[in-house]
C-alpha cells in the first residue's frame, strides 16, 4: 500500500466532507413570491447554522492538517494503519450530520453532546494513528524524541477540550459551542512546536 | 491510458461515494421548538441507519483497498480494463442508495437482498478485473504464481458470504446484516497473504 | 498553468458528477412501517431511474476517457484552452440533472430532448477543445496526421447520434433513449483507432 | 506542509463546490403523470436558476484559476498561509448556497447582496493570500516586480465590481447580476498580463 494513494483518497474524503458542511445550509421552502424582508428574515434565521458551518469548517480543516502532519512522518503504511485511517475518515464524514444537528438545535443538550462526541472520536482516532506510527517506527528518522513529545502533547490537547464541551452541555449547551471554538484557537495560535520547526528548518 | 489518472479518477469516485453514505443520515423534519428529549429520541431512532452507515463505510473502504491492490499490479491499463473499472465504480456508487434502503428498512427482505446483490456486483467486478489483469499479463513480474493464487482466494472469499447473506434474507433479513458484517472480519483479520507479503518484504 | 493540476481538477469534477448520478436514486417518502411487498414495488417503480443511471454513468465515463485522451496530447495548456475545459465541465455537471429528469419522465419529449442537448453540448465542447489543441499545435510530436484524422472522426461520431436522438424524440421519446445507448456501443467496441494504437505501441 | 497536498485538497474542495452548483437545479415535486407541456413549463421556470448556475460556475472556475496562479508562485507554504487558504475555501463552499438563493429569488435585494458579499469575500481572501505570499517572499525568484504589480492589479480589479454589484442591488437587483457577469469578462478577455507572460515565455 503506497502512502501517495492513501493520502489522495483521504484528501478526497476530507474535501467532500468539508464541502458538504455548507450543503446543509438551506432556505426553508418559501413561496416563490416572497418579498425582500421575508427573504432577509429567512437568511437571518439561518444564523446559528452559519455559525455551526464556520466552526465545523475550521475544525475539519484543522483535522486535515493534523492528518497531513501524521502522514508526512509515515513512509510506508501497513494494513492496521490503513484501517485506523479508515476509522478516522468514518468519524470525519459524520461531522456534517453532527454540525447540521447542532446548527438546527443550538440550544439542545443532545445536539451539543453528539457534536462533542464526534470531535472526540476524530481527535482520538488521529491520536492513536499517530501513536501506532511512532510505535511501529514508520516515522522518518529525522524526528527526534523531543519533537515527537511535542506533537503528542499538541494532538492530546484537543480531547480534554472536547470532554469539557460535552460536560458543559449538561449545564448549558451554549457554553459547549464556546469551548469547541476554543479548540480552534489552540491550534491556530503559533505554538512551541511551530517555533521548534522554524528554528530547525523543518517544513512540517 | 495512464494508470495514474485512472487511479486518481477512481479514488475520487470512491471518496465521494464513501462520504455520501453519511449524507443520507438525516433527522426527520422536526418542528424548530422541540425539546431535548424529543431530539434524543430522534437521534436514537436513527440507530439502524448509523449501523448501516458504519458497516457500509468499512465495506466501501475494503473495496477501495482491493481496488488499490489490483491496480498496484497493473502497469499499463488497456481499453477493456478501463471499462471493467467503470463498471466496478458504477456498482460502488450505487451502495449509498442500497445502504440507505437497508438503514431505513432493516427488517425487510427486499432491502437485505438489494444490499447483498450490490455487494456481490462490486465483489464480482473486482474479481473479473483482477482475472483479466492476470490473463493479459499486465501484472508486475515479481508476483509469483503462489501470491496470485492467494490473492485469487482472498478476492473470491467475499462472494459466497454475500450469497449466504442474500439467501438468509428469505429466512430473516437481520441474519443477512450479520453475515455482511462477517465479510469485514474476513478482510480485517491478518491473513496468510499478509504474512506472505511481510516475510517477502513486499509492501502491497 | 500546468496540465497536471488542470487534470486533477477535471478528474475531481468528473468523479463528483458521476457519483451524484446515483444520488438522485431515491425512494419516495414511504411510511416507516411498510411491508416487504410495498418496498419491493417501490424499488421496481424506480426501474426507469436505474436505467437512466446506468446509461448516464457509462456516458460520463466515456466523456471522461475522451477528456483524458485529449489532455494526453496537450503538453502545455493556455488560457483559452483552460476556459474551453471549464465550459466542457459545466455541461458535464449538468448531466445528473438531465439524467434525473429523463429517469423521472422517460416517456416525455422535453426530457428526451433536454438530455440529448446536454450530451451534444458535452460532445461539441470536447470536439472544439480537441480542434483548438490541434490548431495551436500543443499536441505531442508523435501524433501523425493519420492518427489525428482518426481521433477527429471518432469524436465527431457522437454528434449525429445525439442529433438523431433529439429528432427521434418528436416521434417517440423512447426511441431517443435507445439511440443514446447506441452512442455507448460506438465507443465501447474496439475501433480502427484502437488497432492503430496497438500496432504502433502507443498506450493512448 | 507540502504545496502538493495543499493543492490536491484545495482542488478537491473546488471540484465538489463547482459540481454542487448544478445539484441545486431541481424540478419541483410534480405528479408522476404530468404531460409534456407541463414538464416543458417546469424546465422553463428554472431559467433563472440555470442562469445563476452558468454565472456561478464560471466565477468559481475563475477563482480556481486565480488560486492556481497564486500557488504556482508559492514554493513552501507555512501555517498562516495554510489557514488563509482554508478561509478562502470556506467562502468558496458557501457559493452554491448563495447561487441557489439568487437563482430562486433573482429579483430580491437580499439575494443579490448576499451573492455579492460572497464573491467579495472570496476575492479578498485570494488577494490577502497573494499579498502574504509576496510579503513573506515565498514567491519564485523569477517573478519580477513588474509582473507582481500586474497580478496585484488583476486580483484587485474584482472587488470594486463586486462592491458596485452590491450597491446596485439597492437600486435594482437585476443590475447586480449584470455587474457580476462583467467580472467574468474582465478575467476571460486576454489582458496585459497574458501578453507579458506570452512574450516572456512563462506558462503561468
Amino acid at each position: 500500500l503506497t502512502t501517495q494513494r492513501l493520502e489522495a483518497f483521504s484528501d478526497g474524503v476530507f474535501a467532500v466532507a468539508i464541502t458538504l458542511l455548507a450543503f446543509e445550509l438551506r432556505l426553508p421552502s418559501l413561496p416563490p413570491n416572497i418579498d425582500d424582508s421575508e427573504l432577509y428574515r429567512a437568511l437571518l434565521a439561518l444564523a446559528p447554522r452559519f455559525y455551526s458551518y464556520l466552526v465545523s469548517f475550521v475544525l475539519v480543516g484543522m483535522f486535515w492538517v493534523a492528518h497531513h502532519n501524521i502522514f508526512v512522518a509515515i513512509e510506508r503504511p501497513d494494513r492496521p494503519l490503513m484501517w485506523m485511517n479508515l476509522v478516522t475518515l468514518l468519524w470525519v464524514c459524520l461531522l456534517p450530520f453532527s454540525a447540521t444537528t447542532l446548527g438546527a438545535y443550538p440550544g439542545l443538550r443532545s445536539a451539543a453532546i453528539f457534536y462533542g462526541l464526534n470531535l472526540m472520536l476524530i481527535g482520538q482516532s488521529l491520536f492513536w494513528m499517530w501513536r501506532y506510527a511512532c510505535h511501529r517506527r514508520f516515522i522518518l528518522q529525522d524526528l527526534g524524541p523531543e519533537l515527537i513529545r511535542m506533537i503528542n502533547r499538541k494532538i492530546l490537547l484537543g480531547s480534554p477540550l472536547y470532554a469539557a464541551g460535552i460536560a458543559a452541555a449538561f449545564w448549558d449547551p451554549r457554553i459547549s459551542s464556546t469551548i469547541y471554538v476554543m479548540a480552534i484557537l489552540v491550534y491556530i495560535l503559533p505554538s512551541k512546536l511551530d517555533r521548534h520547526l522554524r528554528t530547525h528548518g523543518d517544513s512540517r
